[in-house]
């Protein structure tokens, strides 16, 4: 038998896994400093919940399967309808806004591909139990102190912000009926990755003119919300009155740097109701970094009451990419504190007592099992990333080398274990 | 259409999560310290390597299911057969001692009780590429490290340590053959769950006469491996030699009050070839919070070289009941460092000025949207947990109060913004 990993997962081995576990830490730490409180929910859900927010064609998406009992289950491809479904089960007892994060692992049973693969992690920031613009402000704030802490620029990546009930009124005024809106809404998702011909085409297989199609194109491309007011756009006054607030909001802020208006912003799902944008490198080379914005109708249509709501999602594979590219990422390789030797068989007990007596106070600390020449011994104490050899010379007695400068200062073995901090910083 | 969650799976809503959380940080910081690195592996293994490893008996205890290119994918029961496939594949180049751990999260196809879920999380802690003691004395180490760091003493927990050759020789000197040693293992195990007439009728089904039965549980209930060494079983000198010396080194770690010799430990899994040991809360009410021991075969079995390994693992759902009834769960509740309020609508602006500037600080800070009385707006920052409210009383002065004592300093914004670490310590 052949053992390899399934298509389009991932094996985290230690240095992978550094990388995770620091991008999961500032995706914690810049949503507490923002004011979310962090839930998951289970990585598998009946099936039926993802029906009712993303319809049949999800599931051909989904690994689903059935259990013993009979019923359809599947691994979640995002967390919104779960955080929905949590936030209905007790809607009457938490207090609002509601100021959710979450680091789920999600799933999609697609082929893998460059910067998407079937198992990875996205970090969801979302308010719910508030109409205002406040909450969206509050959401792309969170994302970009997330950028800035991890030392990226406007320069590197930006946020782009568009609106929905903008974008299905330009359409409607152009011509694109109901029965086409959701079609309409994926075409004009690609238009920045298709030529203007295949995007023409697109349109006019949707019953647009060249005309309506240009005039489509100039609307989408406004530079300002204000821009759009004089243009008959159907409640393009309270849309257009969100953004300028927003703008507002996060100029006041001291964030706006990163953002700028893109009414060409759809976002494919269909779920969506106002604000809507995209994180994207500002080359503009990679996928979405990330993408959210208003879905006041989920809560609903999940059974329960009518809530406004608004949250974004970040993907850690794009984000980890973009990192890379903008020299971004640090060195992440775990360090011991201490790495205890002797070259005397018989000081080992010795060199136990010390590295337990580390250990348990806070010291990150390992030790060579068997004795051996000095010179292999501080080798291996570097290969190990330790900042310190101790060296065990009696029973009582520690040379204490500090591998960085090469001083080594003596120290007696009970009063190492006194005061650690005052040897090793922690 | 209802919408609840799949039974034996578990929404984590802030409070549960914090607890997750808590349990998580302390598994990983006293892994860090102990000399061990991270490592994951994907949710979704194919059947086989489960297979391979546990017999097909195991494929009904999975949730299983097969993707679209045809292939039988499970999602992982346990770790320890992604870890042999990623070590194998790098075996040629990991230096050794290989010390890995990982805090995976874990699915089983069973009926959910108490304790036991279908979806949960096990702290793994291993050691491969020695057939030291060492290693088994340094999972064991660390195994206590963690009781102790979560406020468990030895009269909360003990490790309860038994060997599987000699547990295996006693059953051959009584009289079971090689056909029936996995039975008479598995029966073994129940042995403190069941009544003696129970056990005796489980033993005669394996052809041991009531006589033969005295003598197993006699063996079984010697106090120390020396009094094993007169008893004529096979291979009695190295495996007793293994367990002194283990003794020898918790000793000299400090760690042995937690451990005591118990050779009814049988541990179920098959693939144990040496020592083995089980953490029990002291009363011997909850099901193990953890098990592990050494499994020298596991590497080979999955394709790679002979190369000794041993290790536990230890889930979060015992280990919660057990710190929960010891008194040890710490308030776990988020707080925040800054609530920011005005009663007046003007000075709005300068509240997200205020918020803005100390959340970049790295100040868990959130604000109330609306100007309201004070006397609400200080009600809800008691009900945020925050640990400061911050009243913007003009666009340049601040009136701080600590909400735990009541009193208030006057602060000028910009002094606040300068330096954060001055007013809240951080």
């Amino acid at each position: 038998m052949d053992f390899q990993p399934v298509k389009g997962t991932r094996d985290f081995y230690p240095q992978e896994m550094a990388l995770r576990n620091w991008l999961a830490e500032a995706w914690r730490r810049v949503s507490l400093r923002n004011g979310f409180v962090e839930f998951d929910g289970p990585v598998m859900e009946h099936l039926d919940l993802f029906r009712a927010k993303s319809g049949e064609e999800i599931v051909s998406e989904l690994f689903s399967f059935t259990d013993r009992g009979g019923r359809e289950l599947a691994l979640r491809p995002e967390i919104t309808p779960t955080l929905a479904r949590m936030v209905n089960a007790r809607i009457n007892s938490l207090p609002r806004p509601i100021k959710w994060f979450s680091i789920p692992r999600l799933f999609r049973a697609e082929n893998p591909q460059r910067g998407r693969l079937r198992e990875f992690f996205q970090w969801n920031v979302d308010v719910i139990g508030s109409d205002d613009v406040f909450p969206d402000a509050e959401c792309i704030f969170t994302c970009i102190d997330l950028l800035a802490e991890l030392g990226l620029r406007p320069e590197d990546a930006i946020i782009r912000i568009g609106s929905r009930p903008l974008t299905t009124a330009m359409l409607r005024k152009v011509g694109v009926g109901d029965d086409n809106m959701e079609a309409a809404l994926a075409a004009l998702d690609k238009r920045g990755r298709v030529t203007p011909e295949q995007f023409g085409k697109s349109m006019s297989e949707l019953g647009l003119s060249g005309e309506a199609t240009g005039e489509l194109c100039r609307l989408q491309d406004a530079k300002d919300p204000s821009d759009l007011l004089q243009e008959g756009l159907d409640g393009a006054a309270g849309a257009v009155g969100d953004l300028l607030r927003l703008r507002e909001l996060l100029e006041t802020m001291e964030a706006w740097r990163f953002c700028r208006f893109d009414f060409s912003v759809v976002r494919g799902l269909a779920y969506y109701t106002g604000i809507v944008y995209e994180v994207h490198d500002a080359a503009g080379r990679l996928r979405a970094v990330a993408g959210g914005g208003r879905y006041d109708n989920l809560l609903e249509v999940l059974g329960g009451p009518a809530v406004g709501a608004t949250g974004f999602g970040m993907g850690d594979a794009v984000l980890a990419i973009l990192l890379e590219q903008a020299g971004k990422l640090p060195d992440l390789a775990e360090r011991l504190d201490c790495f205890v030797v002797t070259d005397t068989d018989d000081l080992l007990p010795s060199v136990l007592r010390l590295v337990g007596g580390l250990r348990r106070r806070g010291v990150r600390t390992d030790f060579a099992a068997r004795a051996r020449s000095l010179s292999k011994l501080l080798k291996e104490a570097n290969r190990r990333n330790a900042r310190y050899a101790a060296i065990v010379m009696d029973t009582g007695r520690i040379g204490l080398k500090d591998l960085a400068v090469g001083e080594q200062a003596d120290v007696a073995l009970d009063d190492l274990l006194a005061d650690p901090a005052k040897y090793f910083g922690r």
